[in-house]
């Protein structure tokens, strides 16, 4: 019996949630592995040295290497003194850079950070313009070889809002058995230098958001139309997708939940937008 | 005779100017230092291995350590093959992270990147939610104990704008013989979440602009009215002014030049701001 099993049959356990912010550039992305820095392995490493013991967290959403989250969820169980609201504070001393615990609270004991999470919200930040900039290039795709279409990328976006088959978008490496997803919003806006693309949905495919920019870049240079783009998903053409969108524009925005203990200002869009003089 | 003085004198030399955009947190500012890296001494490092003699560099301004730059402009004396405008890119292909020549082009052999200066521009940003966010912390100052007050913060700005005497905020350490200095511009703007100091001067003290930042607050918070503000650096009360803002809020935005061979997509204001949902 391990710690996390026989803490989540006692009855004095409380589960607590957290807000976490962190920078995925020099992580492993969010998932333990046996090697190289997670975003989880640095909590759970956090959370043990605080603790004197193992402890397992769980996450609304597993984030590629490289990849930013602005409000990620996770829970975990613990018994003993320490309330929930002060796990944010302990957790953030023991914290590497590029980790950021936003706040902490106590959930229900079957409040899940995974399962009970209704909806997850992406958002891919690219920046158009010629010259490089250092102050946005950890947190967006350079992207200057051909001016990009928002209206096109927007058309190819609203067939995608509802319920559908996107094995299209789907990288193998997960043991999800279908691809259904159910897309609740899917926006391309632009800011100046900065186009945009957000979506929500119930839950994402391995790799669905990148694979799902890389394609839509088509559409916006104008190679691929807006119903080609629709056709292929359909058709599950998956071998028509060929470019994953690199890792550093993308970021996890927010996850919504139908009970949740935070108010907005900790997890409602904390990602800034960058704006450039025009 | 040292390298420079020849090449100053060789009427085949090349003056070359460039745009220099860096991220400041883990360089110790802009001046060659015998100890710790700065950015002079890693672009002059550049150029000596593409060169394969020492070059010095002359920049526009000397920036703290931890200080950003958007668009600092330095120049330096050439005789070879290279042409101008290729600067950037040799350059940036051997720059550590972080520094980044955004464009590069011949000036007139009498130009210099500080003495011809007509102005320079700082940007100081203050982040003031209550709750931390990686997204900008390397490049703000977050400041959540009290609200502050724009409106009286403008009103301290407006009688800076002029030619003033302003020892008050001046650092010792720089051998310049006065403090008189001509502000061009002085401005709070505020975008939700940021507070926004931008002051344009024909040249900066050392250390002005963080000590202003720094007393600046104190009128936000409401501890100094702008008229106590106003007396307090028109009768040079050095020993008043306590606090300096920290350096990570700071960047120096752009420098101004009656003749400058770059077009402003180059080096007009390439800080973003940056905007969170209300």
């Amino acid at each position: 019996m391990n710690t996390y099993d026989s803490e989540q049959r006692n009855p004095s356990a409380q589960r607590v949630a957290l807000i976490i912010q962190y920078i995925g550039t020099k992580y492993n992305g969010w998932q333990r592995q046996p090697i190289g820095r997670t975003i989880q392995g640095e909590i759970e490493t956090a959370l043990a040295s605080a603790t004197n013991k193992p402890v397992t967290i769980y996450g609304a959403g597993r984030t590629d290497a490289g990849v930013h989250a602005a409000a990620q969820v996770a829970h975990f169980n613990y018994i003993g003194p320490i309330p929930p609201h002060k796990w944010a504070k302990i957790l953030n001393s023991r914290l590497p850079e590029g980790i950021l615990i936003r706040a902490s609270a106590q959930v229900p004991n079957d409040w899940h950070a995974c399962f009970s999470a209704s909806w997850r919200r992406y958002r891919y930040t690219i920046y158009t313009d010629k010259l490089p900039n250092l102050f946005v290039k950890s947190v967006s795709w350079h992207y200057y070889r051909a001016p990009l279409d928002e209206t096109a990328i927007q058309q190819a976006l609203d067939p995608l809002v509802g319920k559908h088959e996107l094995s299209a978008f789907r990288r193998t490496g997960s043991n999800r058995k279908h691809s259904w997803v159910d897309v609740q919003v899917a926006q391309c806006y632009r800011q100046n230098s900065f186009l945009h693309l957000e979506i929500q949905a119930d839950g994402f495919l391995y790799g669905m958001m990148r694979l799902l920019v890389g394609l839509l870049i088509e559409v916006g240079v104008g190679n691929l139309s807006p119903t080609s783009f629709t056709e292929l998903w359909q058709n599950r053409q998956r071998e028509k997708v060929k470019y994953s969108a690199p890792a550093k524009g993308l970021c996890l925005l927010r996850v919504g939940y139908p009970v949740f203990p935070f108010s907005p200002e900790i997890w409602f869009d904390t990602q800034p937008t960058y704006v450039l003089a025009p």
